[in-house]
């Protein structure tokens, strides 16, 4: 059931004014990294922790007054699925959502808490799209994709008109070059609407670099067989979308991986320079940065895009200060 | 050498006015403590880790601009030290700062970094006020105590200023209570005179709440002799000031003492809720909320007031979840 409408620029800077409606600016954070300032966009201080309630909202605030009762169905392993609950509860609709049964217990309980009912599904056996095809037809819901979707990807760059306003209003300046994290390009996508005269990179866990090595072949390239283990949830998806791809195709985006171990390294500086707790697949935009994968420029804008994290986890992270070789960079 | 100015409202403003010119507000945050929304104004988000800043800024651009060149001089176990070189550096004036030898490193290299000169003292055998006394009479240069001084609390008060602005614009309404950690008093004195319709309430580690036993006794009530150890190394004063003390004793403020266990419980709630990390002195105020030592009301204003922390510590304090009884709290 794919609707065909594209995102735009426009889109955007709709979406970004509905956004700003109920949200108040999460913080512009400028810092150096290697001795460059660097903007940091928090959007782990969103309510829910994470960029995903900017595409739920404007996509929500989208659906006819008459449909609203019958409710939204989304899939999502953890951010995308709070991003949906939070909007719907704030407009007073019904939502379902269809989730592995082995996602990290803070991104489940935090959806329960939002009013939302969860499905669980088996990431091995079941087919995600086939049970929430199945649940939206049922009751008459709206479908909401976490990527692959105009609205998602316009409300997504909303982050991106915020962050420019802010930048000029600090006298941080007009932003020349975004790094990103980017999982099917929602944000990425959103990024470049929203920012159209700003280089874009975007930045992976290595083995799930589906999108740069799309971006570098001209065609999409799905995430290979057997891809490596990796803490970056949020970033774990197998294939980019045509919608994604071509927004960031036309703006000759580029993609960056980093290593497992540099994501940590980025969550202990974000910790202990920001004090910002940031999930791994969060930080793999600044990772990039600290591990010169993309070279800090002045006009750099880099977004740390969620922070729901296990608590235990994290604190093995921060815990872990044997291979700080970057610790001062940030 | 006192200075025998009282701070006022206006130099609040004042300060508020100065302070806006060059940093943007940190964010002001709503979540619910206990079902009941509360406003957390984050200064760990400042640039350099804590509200202390505000306080030296409004203190250094008052020196006339030929004084300016030689500098200025403070002691501090770190935040009021960061402050300092931070409102130094930014001006281009010199500073030197007494600091105990045994302070933790990540506040003792955060200081340097900002090119302050370091000048360690022993805090067992040495008297840390004869020490920058001396320094300053040497060097013609200004002392700038860290809580007893108008400018200071005047400063520090400009939180309350931009908080207070922040709480009508995101719809959160009028700030009737203010909730604070509570050193030498300087910030809870400045929050009083920004915020004259509020209720103060200053947060203490046990044993180091002398404020609370002041305002209750009526007069000033040092810390008593071998108080226990805490964590809250940017509360441990012995002493608060007339200054500092008079302007809350006016007020009717009243104090509340938390235990150690529950300064640990506020750093993990505050980073697994609102992603930020919080030093155990910038945590006793949630605390206090979260162990009801205050009870949550409609219109608080929590002051989360630093968050520079060793990172080992702060590791084991994440890891540490075998008493999270108030985890759900928050």
């Amino acid at each position: 059931m794919t609707f065909l409408r594209q995102p735009t620029r426009a889109g955007v800077r709709d979406a970004a004014a509905k956004v700003a409606a109920i949200l108040p600016p999460t913080p512009l954070i400028v810092a150096e990294v290697h001795g460059t300032p660097v903007a940091f966009k928090a959007e782990c201080l969103q309510p829910m922790g994470a960029f995903k309630l900017r595409g739920a909202w404007h996509r929500l605030t989208a659906i006819a007054a008459e449909d609203r009762a019958k409710g939204v169905v989304a899939f999502s392993s953890g951010n995308h699925a709070q991003g949906v609950a939070w909007a719907a509860r704030r407009l007073g609709m019904p939502s379902v959502i269809v989730m592995p049964s082995d996602a990290p217990k803070v991104k489940r309980d935090a959806t329960l808490a939002m009013g939302a009912e969860l499905v669980p599904y088996d990431r091995k056996t079941e087919s995600r799209e086939k049970i929430a095809a199945h649940l939206a037809h049922a009751r008459g819901a709206v479908l909401v994709p976490s990527f692959d979707d105009a609205w998602i990807i316009e409300g997504q760059g909303s982050a991106g008109v915020e962050a420019a306003k802010q930048a000029e209003s600090i006298g941080f300046g007009a932003i020349s070059r975004v790094v990103t994290p980017c999982g099917g390009g929602g944000l990425a996508a959103g990024l470049a609407l929203a920012l159209p005269d700003a280089a874009i990179v975007t930045a992976e866990p290595e083995g799930w670099d589906d999108m740069a090595r799309s971006l570098e072949a001209g065609w999409i390239e799905p995430v290979r067989d057997d891809p490596p283990p990796t803490a970056c949830d949020a970033l774990q998806t197998m294939r980019v979308s045509e919608r994604t791809f071509e927004v960031l195709a036309r703006r000759d985006a580029r993609g960056v991986a980093v290593s497992e171990e540099e994501v940590r390294t980025a969550q202990r500086r974000a910790a202990a320079k920001l004090r910002l707790v940031v999930e791994p697949g969060g930080a793999v935009a600044l990772a990039a940065l600290l591990a010169r994968r993309v070279e800090p420029l002045p006009g750099t804008l880099v977004l740390l895009s969620g922070g729901n994290t296990d608590m235990a986890d994290y604190a093995h992270v921060l815990a872990d200060t044997a291979h700080a070789s970057l610790a001062e960079a940030l």
